[in-house]
């Protein structure tokens, strides 16, 4: 068993002004917004979902952009809208968010 | 096939004195030197491996830790030594080093 069904990981990269960076697009606050939502939805925990901040995940171009594991499915986003269908749709039933989905392939 | 075929995050917080954590264990320090012995041995980018920083993983008890996915893989370690066989065995070739291996199970 995983310790951790969905480990999801939300880049909170802060870039210089001028150069594209992840935080522009309120990564951080959807990052808390979306743990705070887990944790209320009782998802969260060993065995269930995480909710992590990371470092620059490398996709600056497609950003703002979270990684699910070990599914590894890619996302970007937009708004509260968006993190509430992650988290219904994929975090809380299993099923891929399409639309919001990015490609894996280099 | 993968955008990242070893994605490799390390816990690097770092909580109040008095409270284990691994940034005490020289987290940030283990992955800044793991992310340049990647890049040095032409490991690093799309379709290899990428080191990231990463915020409380929620295994502090079992800290130092570092996991890697999409394999699931959770380690921890101790110094340079660990970290280099980690990159050697598993990153670059595959193998899972066994004797640094956190169990998975909740």
């Amino acid at each position: 068993m995983s310790y951790f069904k969905h480990h999801v990981f939300f880049c909170c990269n802060q870039r210089k002004p001028g150069e594209t960076s992840c935080n522009d697009h309120h990564a951080t606050e959807m990052q808390t917004y979306a743990k705070d939502r887990i944790a209320a939805l009782g998802l969260k925990g060993r065995g269930n979902v995480r909710i992590n901040k990371a470092g620059c995940l490398g996709r600056c171009d497609d950003g703002p952009v979270l990684v699910v594991y070990p599914d590894e499915t890619w996302y970007t986003y937009v708004d509260r809208e968006d993190i509430d269908e992650i988290i219904e749709s994929h975090l809380a039933n299993g099923r891929v968010v399409e639309r919001l989905r990015l490609p894996e392939a280099p």
